[in-house]
């Protein structure tokens, strides 16, 4: 049974007697749970919305150039600090000694790199770009979209046995499975590693370690949630590669919008500030603190909706020790990664007819038994989403 | 001589008697005009700062859609709106039956126009890509960098003579010397064009036609100076060429940032309102009167200075009847493109010798007696400017 209503004026009552909010979702609707547009922070940042707000007036921030001293000429100053600051404050990665490139969004960047990274002699192979299965789905497509000579998508790391130079991308937390990854191909050439650590903060998983690796690759849209900001960065160690993705940036889109830049930084003060001051905040205004404590409820949750259905299996996560929360903690990932039991051949599909929207396992380079789920959608939603689980009945 | 001043605190007298402002340019700083950063109208923004102040507030435009109804799915619609309207006020571009896509700048939009436009069968030769001479010095990098096997840089459009399909870029006003243009390939085969119309706006150029080609572009950056927002935008007819330039932006930088659009929605309200209420406003609060006569005073500064210098030639322009401000005009382009009288073989570094940074003829596929200076720097930069050139010697 499908607990919904079209208009709904009241909460329902389900029939284990619990009472579910209001929900807006008519029977015939679909739970679209397929992209991970991370609205579910939005309650937070309702809250501070005030201090968080950000004034632009109409002669500012008109030039194409952020900062001129710094080698990532277009990002202003204020952005550089905050980023920084966050990343002090979160203690996730090593920023000394490295350079900051900032993007677009993380898939700019992850374009720049494999331009960065490849070598440019033409007389050279595409360099092959790996990734291990489950594997994020439009790697694939941002690779191969412009049929480059200088890199080319060849799928599976773990698959990966030619005697080439390659590109490994290795993102920690992994979209879609949520696990903690490390890289995986043992070749005997020489391999370039990305690390895509958009998930690799204190609300989806345990910080564990101040990682340092020579490319590391965030983005502000699964940091806040501010998706339409398009606001990504890189810390490389070579100033080679960090100027040849400068150079990348410039000619694919001639620098950041300084607006997102500029709002950015705001949000990231806002957020940094309530850690300084800590004692006087209450942790409910601590945006990592809110933002954690909503994705374990979602999380415990969604458990139990699976639990119900004994339709699904899920990833089992360890519990690790958070050098940011210092304590020990499970992880709580954006995306729920669902295996379906004997029987459902193609998970995708079987959720489509109970109206759920997902993205199938062909799409990351496994089984269509499994399948993705957002789990950093709207509330309503995500309601939805369990109730509907939870109702799944083998066919 | 050189007339400048280290800290400038008056204004010097020119040893022809003239005054000349304030400078704050050293007589071994660089007078830098090799960019084309359109800082030139800050003045007027400036003016109604105020009215164009947009504030954000920390849960507004999180999410990575902007408008799901629209085939451009992250363009939100008062963006949409407010492009729509500038057209209609400038009667530059028929936007009727034409499919609007938003970019990062006009610069990615370039790149999502080449995916767009070259055949996807990999049997399929690289697509050339041709412009004519003098040509703007980015499009061969823009076009190359990722070495496509699915379009290449082909160099100047007059030369073209393969029997093979092409695109063909029309630059109208072209960068670098500011003609009106029209396609120049005349091949027996099926050629694609893209117009970049960066700058058919009313300040650079008559508005002699309201354009109704296939596919053009324009950028925010140069129709009001606010290049540091990355917003660009295409009219596009072909509905499948639209989808896959919106296919490639997504991949690459997943939309357009939501601050900017917002910024630019209102920027472009303030500009439109003025010529809604044109009989109760002062024509220095028209953006295209104050952006105009700005360009008319420096124009014919420069040609001043060119004269007495006698050393170089300037580009002329035909005076036609402009359908927006409905009058005759000259053309008052963004650069200058200088050519050298003889006896100076490399205008660049001439000009270098002078303290004067531009960039020669070689970056856009012309001879090396050429050099390209920006019109739309401060008007600081732009009054050393003159007077350099002006002090200029043949050697």
């Amino acid at each position: 049974m499908v607990v919904s209503t079209i208009n709904g004026t009241s909460p329902l009552s389900h029939s284990n007697g619990t009472t579910i909010p209001l929900s807006t979702f008519s029977r015939n609707s679909f739970v679209i749970v397929e992209k991970g547009d991370p609205v579910a922070f939005r309650p937070y940042w309702e809250k501070v919305k005030d201090e968080c707000t950000v004034e632009i007036k109409g002669d500012e921030w008109m030039s194409y150039l952020g900062d001129t001293n710094n080698l990532c000429w277009y990002m202003v100053p204020q952005m550089r600090d905050a980023i920084l600051r966050l990343h002090n404050v979160v203690g996730n990665a090593v920023t000394k000694d490295k350079f900051l490139v900032l993007g677009t969004g993380s898939s700019q960047l992850y374009q720049a790199l494999l331009y960065a990274l490849s070598p440019s002699e033409s007389s050279h192979r595409p360099i092959n770009v790996v990734a291990a299965a489950p594997y994020y789905s439009e790697y694939k497509d941002a690779t191969d979209i412009l049929q480059s000579r200088l890199f080319q998508w060849t799928g599976d790391a773990a698959l990966y046995d030619k005697d080439e130079p390659y590109i490994e991308v290795v993102t920690s937390p992994n979209n879609p499975d949520g696990t903690l990854r490390v890289p995986v191909v043992n070749s005997g050439v020489e391999g370039k590693i990305i690390y895509d650590l958009a998930y690799y903060w204190p609300q989806y998983t345990p910080i564990t370690d101040q990682l340092d690796h020579d490319v590391m690759v965030f983005t502000f849209s699964k940091c806040t949630g501010h998706a339409g900001s398009r606001i990504g960065w890189a810390f490389v160690k070579d100033i080679e590669v960090a100027k040849k993705m400068i150079r990348f940036v410039q000619l694919n889109s001639i620098g950041v919008s300084r607006e997102s830049q500029i709002r950015a930084a705001k949000m990231i003060g806002v957020i940094c500030d309530g850690y300084k001051n800590l004692k006087s905040i209450e942790s409910d205004h601590l945006f990592f603190d809110y933002s954690k404590r909503l994705m374990k409820e979602r999380w415990e949750k969604f458990k139990g909706a699976i639990e119900k259905s004994k339709v699904f299996t899920l990833t089992k996560y360890p519990t690790s020790y958070c050098h940011f929360n210092k304590d020990l903690s499970e992880q709580y990932p954006a995306f729920a990664w669902l295996k379906c039991l004997e029987g459902i051949k193609d998970g995708e599909s079987y959720l489509e007819k109970l109206k759920i929207r997902t993205r199938g396992g062909g799409r990351f380079g496994v089984d269509a038994k499994y399948v993705r789920v957002s789990m950093i959608g709207t509330e309503d939603e995500f309601i939805e989403l369990c109730t509907r689980l939870s109702n799944a009945k083998r066919e």
